[in-house]
Order: structure tokens, then C-alpha cells, then sequence
């Protein structure tokens, strides 16, 4: 039975977990299932991501350049230590390249440095070799964790409020107009989506201020779009959520972009895949503390709907009206 | 500049490691250059490495089967963390897959999860993605060690004997042996030399019962090539190797193996890469103590040579004649 056939990405993670991977326990604190495992080191945890990128599956050189490249192969694992409470320490980079130009190689690993001294971190190993198969970028991030401050995505529970940080959509927007115009037009229609997709930001600043405020439930980022992890973040709870059509944060260049694709922001916000975005639960009456805790680093955040005990996620029209939230993207 | 006109990739590394690498210090104890990062975890260093594998680059599956590879792909990163002196913890895999059978994906796993439980280590994480560009194998593999214990490539000293333990050349011998015959001929041509090439046995025991003995100035692991990593560990410790040609272990095996290749196995031998044997300096005079403790935990170990104050690596025939080493390989 073929990977799609069998359930895809989804469906081999559980069962590579199940039988493959280490027992929780004798050191490994959280092993496979949420953002990145965490490891006993001492007072704190070790927080470990990793994140392989291959060319023409995950990014085409032709709308990219090797610079940004290098930035959201760095930031987007920055984004999962985030998830988890961290702060980053050390980036290993694995990169398998053609022959080609050393100045691109130069960009990819300027944009890499970058993403990490932004952050915090420092690029300490990695791999050099060739490839006859395109660029090949894997990242291994590390980071350090207090075990108080730690943010599990199967913390949620009935009556939390459902909090994303800024706005969710312009990612995707991005994506859909360099398919369709090509990098530099597409940077023309709009800078702020095509940016949001090839040099996400990741919220490190963001998610240390929601766990120092000790009132967050659940934490993840929002990588596959909000509706695939939402239902990640609702699975691993043991929960369901209500989301607000009219609550979910759009931008204004989202709009815009939306009509440039004849496209509902709504549903890009609701499905798209990339904001790199925090996604948070935490008790109702918490929800104003949290927001403002987000607010003091600089960014936003809104509640956008509540944790219920059924499981499954609905999205609410304005006029009462329930439907199930648009899919995000699988890999397979 | 294409990479090849570059330098390949020891000029490529020094370049990510000259401009793009965070400096040693604050936590960084060891960064880019040796077989593994050390980072400063309390009383003991956290030890971190990382390998990528491109299919039709690094392996062909045409040639291979889906277990071994799984534990190849392990058991090179385990080797590497043996060659710090550590003992490895856990292993994050990184796998890229075509939308192949998922009872191949299976093996790849088992093999995966074989090689760390072999050698006590577990996998704790890891990313599953999709691949238009065959399989993609990424892992990064944690250990520990304590600081007295490490053994890092830079400590060779002119006056060092130079020891291997088991012997070389067999795993490019079974390599040349899968190429020219394919796997079920090259297996029945030499069990050994294939087996010593797809499924290779990080030596961890004896790396610590080496380090142990606290006489130990330098370590690595053969993954590239007696003469290549030979002359890598004199460039980081400023040093040049004589090297006596009828002083190379040479298996039974491999002078069948080389009959039926028509070549030299004292080449193979020198030249030859992923042996995943360990190279060891240490004073003279500490060498058969050094060499029982190898011993007493179930492999052999040999002088081979001496470290000398000249730089290069110099082969000398039983007459005296001397000649360079014959060169491994380079990944462009």
C-alpha cells in the first residue's frame, strides 16, 4: 500500500511513533507528536526540532531567492522551539547541493545566519554533500526550555478560549501569487503576503511572554494552516473547537490579494498552511491577560473561538450557521 | 564559482565555518570542524552531529535494501558520536519519501530503530515529509560525554603512534563489489566486504573504553577514507603522519575481495571510505595499553604509524620508499 493510499503524513507519523520510536521516559520527556521532543537536561529542557526541505517539494528556486531560503529553512524551526516555550540556542545544518554557484551557497547559509542571530541562536554543525537530486535542507534546531514554562499542544480543555497571534491567510496569499505571477510581480501585488510567505517571522518574543504569564494550556504554530492544526492541537487535547468566521484576524493586503486571486480571505485564512503563527488555548477569563502579554512584545492577538468537548472543528458563520473548517495541506 | 572549481567541500565547510558559524564560547564548547559540536550541559557536554543522504547520490536502492539502509543511516551518525568519545542518546530522523510502499518505509525504520537500540540510544523525533526527488535521509544524533572524556581531532602530537582498530578497506571493496556485480552476486563474491559497507557497526564500545584510559590525544572516525581523515586530523592538530604500508589491517576478506576486483588492496585500504573504524593517536609509550583496552571489549587494534612534526601523509613501503598517501573521496 502506497504512502497516499495508507493515510499519508499523518497516518505514518502515528505509525513510526507507535513502532519505532523511544519510549517517553529514562530522560526524553516528550518524544514524537507535538512541535519538537523535549529532553531532561538538568533544571531545564533541551527542546529539539528538526525539518527537512526538499527542492520542487517544499520551494522552487525560481520563485525564491537563496537568501530567503535560507532565512525560512532556519526561522520556520525557530518557530517550532517557540511553540514549545523555548528559547533557541544552536542550528545544525544539513545541506545536500549540485554543483552549483558558491555565491548561492553563500546566500542560503547568509540567510540561515541571519534567521539565527535574529533569534537568538548560532549556527554550531551541519553537513555539506553533494546531490544529484536539487538543494536538500535539513535543520535541526536546538533550544532550552524552564520545565514551568513549557507549552504542550494536549493541554486544552472545554471552555478555553482559541487565541491566534496577528493575522492568518497572507501566507498562502503569498504562495498563490508567486504561482501564479512569478516573484517579482508577485511582489508588485503584494509585498507584505509574498514576504509573510518566503521570510516568516518567527514568534519567539511572542510565545516566551504567553508562558511567563503561566496561563497558557496548550500551545502550538501554525505551520499546516489552522485548520489541520487546530485539529492536531484538539486531537492531542482530547477536545473540539467552535472557530468565528468573523473572528479570524485578515489583513488588510490579504483582502486585496484575495481579489488579485479571486479568492475568499476567509477560507485562505481558515486553511493556509505557513503563517507561522501562534495558536494558544488558555482559560476564558485568562484570555485578556494573555492577549496583553502578546501585545507588550509587539504583535497581536485575538480570540477566535473556544474549545468544546466534542471533538471535530466547526466553524460558525456570523448568522449561526455551522460548517466543518476548510482543510489544510497534507504532504502526501 | 561552481563548487567543484571551488574546492569541494572541505573548502566549502571552512568557508560556512569562517563566515557563517557562531563563535566557540557561551555554551559553544566545539562548533564546526570536528566529527561532532560540543555544547555545555552542566557537568557533561552535549554531543550533536548530523548526516543527510540523497538517494542516487549517497545510496541507490537498486543495490541496497531498505532495512540496511534505515541502519546505515543511523549507524554512521552513532559512529560519529563514538568518535568524540560520547555515548549516544537519541536520534532525530528526518526521512523524504516519493509516495513509495509504506512496508518499505517500515523497513527503513526498523533498521533505523535497530541501530539505535543496539548502540543505547532511542529515536526521539524527527520530520516526515514528501519528495519528488527520491529518499532523503537526515538524521541528527544526540549523546553525551563527560569532559574529561572527550576526544576531539586536534589533540595529535608529533612522537604519537597512530592506531586503527579492526581493519580498512573492506567497505569500499564490498562498495565496488555491489557496483560491478549487484547485491546478490557481490554477497555470495563476499559476504563480509558488503556487509562491512551496508550495515556498518559504529565502534562505541571500544571508543570508550579508548577514552577511558585517558590517554588519548586524538580521535575520529574513518567515514571518508584512511588517507583523507588521516590527513584531516593532522591539519586540525598541525601535525603530518608517516604511515607504514605493510602495517594496514587488511581482512582475509578483502584480499579475496580484491582478486576479483583486480585491485590492490593495500590501496583500497588507504584510499578506502566508510570504514567507521576509529583513528587514535596517543604517546608512544601508551599504545599496547591502549590497544588491550580496544582489545577487551571484542575488537583489534594496530599501530599503523607515527605522527610527525612535517605535515603531509607520507606512505612508506617495507624498502623505506615513500610516497603521498593514495586520496578518498570527496563528496564534489
Amino acid at each position: 500500500m502506497r504512502i497516499s493510499e495508507f493515510g499519508g503524513e499523518d497516518a505514518l507519523i502515528s505509525l513510526i511513533r507507535d513502532r519505532f520510536a523511544g519510549a517517553a521516559g529514562a530522560g526524553l520527556a516528550l518524544g514524537i507528536g507535538d512541535d519538537a521532543a523535549l529532553i531532561e537536561i538538568g533544571e531545564r529542557f533541551l527542546v529539539v526540532t528538526t525539518d527537512l526541505l526538499v527542492e520542487n517539494t517544499h520551494f522552487r528556486m525560481d520563485i525564491n531567492d537563496p537568501y530567503l531560503l535560507g532565512w525560512k529553512s532556519a526561522a520556520v524551526n525557530i518557530s517550532d522551539i517557540a511553540a514549545m516555550g523555548g528559547e533557541p540556542t544552536y542550528s545544525f545544518v544539513s545541506i545536500g547541493l549540485p554543483d552549483i554557484d558558491v555565491s548561492v551557497v553563500e546566500s542560503i547559509y547568509q540567510g540561515l545566519a541571519d534567521a539565527n542571530a535574529s533569534f537568538g541562536s548560532a549556527i554550531a554543525g551541519g553537513d555539506t554533500v553533494g546531490s544529484s537530486a536539487g538543494i536538500v535542507i535539513n535543520v535541526t534546531q536546538l533550544g532550552t526550555v524552564e520545565r514551568a514554562e513549557v507549552a504542550r499542544r494536549d493541554g486544552a480543555r472545554a471552555g478555553d478560549s482559541v487565541i491566534v497571534t496577528n493575522t492568518l491567510g497572507d501566507s498562502l496569499a503569498g504562495l498563490q501569487l508567486l504561482l501564479k505571477l512569478g516573484l517579482d510581480e508577485a511582489r508588485r501585488a503584494s509585498t507584505f503576503c509574498v514576504e509573510k510567505h518566503l521570510k516568516p517571522e518567527p514568534r519567539v518574543a511572542e510565545a516566551r511572554a504567553a508562558v511567563k504569564t503561566g496561563k497558557v494550556h496548550a500551545m502550538m504554530d501554525l505551520s499546516d494552516g489552522l485548520s489541520l492544526d487546530l485539529a492536531r492541537l484538539c486531537a492531542a487535547s482530547g477536545v473540539g473547537a467552535r472557530v468565528k468566521a468573523d473572528a479570524l484576524p485578515l489583513s488588510q493586503d490579504l483582502h486585496i490579494a484575495s481579489a488579485r486571486l479571486d479568492a475568499d480571505p476567509a477560507a485562505l485564512a481558515a486553511a493556509g498552511g505557513e503563517d507561522y503563527e501562534l495558536l494558544i488555548t488558555c482559560g476564558a477569563s485568562d484570555s485578556a491577560a494573555l492577549i496583553n502579554a502578546i501585545e507588550s512584545v509587539g504583535s497581536s492577538a485575538r480570540v477566535i473561538g473556544e474549545i468544546v468537548e466534542r471533538s471535530g472543528i466547526v466553524l460558525v458563520s456570523p448568522d449561526g450557521a455551522e460548517r466543518p473548517m476548510p482543510t489544510g495541506w497534507q504532504h502526501f
